[in-house]
């Protein structure tokens, strides 16, 4: 029925259907439950993220389908375990909604989210729907697990690290700002891919002595790192890589290339702070990803720089995304 | 300052307001990496349950204090995991504001969050801040534990089972009707008490077959029992532990205080289902907060039916709170 709305299932109707697309859960208990139940690998550490994406401020949907919504919203939250280096393995969904919502809208969301969750191993096992007035919100909780002594904190980077990063930069911001700016050669929308198993390998190897992923952007990003770490840091301006959607984006909006790929954010790639002479490895452990080093770990005082293809280093003034 | 706004002190300034409030977590990592860490008992399973609050729908400023809101939020999750019979140990918060939210709203309410969490041993150990157009929306997540073979659910009822609740039941929808019909005696707002205690020995005992929490109203609840159990369930309006609060209410709006009681929703009671040798047992372990046998589990095909005073006996019609 194209035209159902979420008023004519109601709320146990919605959670029926939400339950129908994502199967049955690994969990002990799930969907329909106070609380799922969920078995966690012995003798590991359980971690824990939420990530909530708001309509018109996280995505718009004039241009993502109503699967893609739900593939990036699960997506994102996957990334904030690889980066701790650890396994995913289940997620709740709360949903809040206008019961005007057509009900494809959500079966799409819960669809797109289930095949990412199908993809990394992760398993629906819960959630919540309630209605609102304000815009559709839909936050992901995502429970995954870790060694003790493999979990990767943003706290350990050492001066004279190399900072790497996986993958390219910039691709997506690009799409979000040639889809606003109406452009009509707008890049492709490319759902995230998070990089849980380059990051599992890099934390059991011990590889990586700080981690995080790019959500607000390298700029943003580089300065969580060195304030958990108490560090500073160099960025090479020539070394980033540049995704080709962003160079061809900042060239039709008469912008800077350099500064998505520092400020766009969103990018969803690790950044990973290690060892000089642990590079060579971590790049075959990244493969056909990719491993870039963009810059060095620096002591306190130094604060946070980035360096000019001239050699000028200036303090790194860029920031990432602001939501207030 | 009274006029501080989020946009004053943005997104990372807000969280660090809010890891201050939260103190130093029992996780081995928690408020400002990606993920938290958790520290999670041996040989148990992960209890995890999350429920979104939106105001205008779960809550209004015009009469909760934001402390009173954060309680509320919080209390409401930890109740779900009472329901199972397991201990409430981690919260991780997500919130959805405007730019031009007050500081001290925030602050109230993460306050309030607060001091349930270190009445019930609760850590707030991550979470997530986002702007949004729409309503402030508060999506709280918890994760606890209990061994499994001591996890109840609700799929455990047996015909022949007593069904009895905790407390009493219709305050805290008197309290929500009176103050939107505007009475001049509106009942003081409570937050709920979850009953985690109470849950905890009851499962410890093996004396529950099948446990809920009060959040749609017991008529609706009762219901949900009934379908995962694949049973039916008779109760006896007489018995209904009704709170003075919604006899009162009911009088002054000329509504019925049995509707309020089965019906009104949000009581955050529990709702056991026992076999009848066993209600002492369990209203010694409820003590002063109290353990009323309010109706049978009867086979499937029984339905689910209401006895009133005179002993006829009619389907359950009363649902409870509808979101869409």
């Amino acid at each position: 029925m194209p035209d159902e709305r979420l008023s004519d299932i109601g709320e146990f109707g919605l959670i029926r259907e939400i339950a129908r697309i994502a199967g049955r859960a690994s969990a002990i208990a799930g969907i329909g439950d106070d609380a799922a139940v969920l078995d966690m690998p012995a003798g590991q550490v359980t971690l824990a993220t939420v990530d909530m994406l708001v309509e018109g401020v996280h995505f718009r949907r004039s241009y993502m389908s109503p699967e893609e919504i739900g593939a990036t919203a699960l997506a994102v939250n996957i990334s904030d375990i690889a980066a701790m280096g650890g396994i995913p393995r289940y997620a709740l969904v709360s949903l809040a909604a206008s019961p005007h919502t057509n009900v494809d809208l959500i079966r799409g969301i819960i669809t797109g989210l289930v095949s990412v969750g199908k993809r990394f191993g992760v398993s629906l096992a819960g959630g919540n729907v309630t209605s609102t007035k304000g815009p559709l919100t839909i936050d992901v909780v995502m429970i995954g697990s870790a060694k003790r002594d493999e979990v990767v904190l943003r706290s350990g980077a050492r001066p004279g690290d190399v900072i790497a990063v996986t993958g390219r930069l910039g691709a997506r911001a690009a799409f979000r700002m040639s889809r606003e700016a109406e452009l009509e050669s707008a890049p492709t929308f490319r759902v995230p891919v998070p990089r849980v198993e380059i990051g599992r390998r890099l934390a059991a190897r011990h590889l990586a002595h700080a981690m995080i992923d790019l959500s607000d952007g390298l700029a943003g990003d580089i300065k969580h790192v060195c304030q958990a770490s108490g560090v500073g840091a160099v960025l090479y301006e020539t070394a980033l890589p540049i995704a080709d959607e962003a160079r061809t984006t900042a060239s039709a909006l008469g912008t800077s290339a350099v500064d998505l790929a520092l400020s766009g954010g969103e990018d969803y790639e690790l950044l990973i702070c290690l060892g000089p002479p642990d590079l060579e490895t971590a790049r075959s452990i990244a493969g056909d990803v990719g491993l870039t080093a963009v810059g060095r770990v620096l002591d306190a005082g130094s604060g946070v720089l980035l360096e000019h293809s001239g050699g000028t280093q200036r303090p790194l003034s860029t920031e990432g995304w602001k939501h207030f």
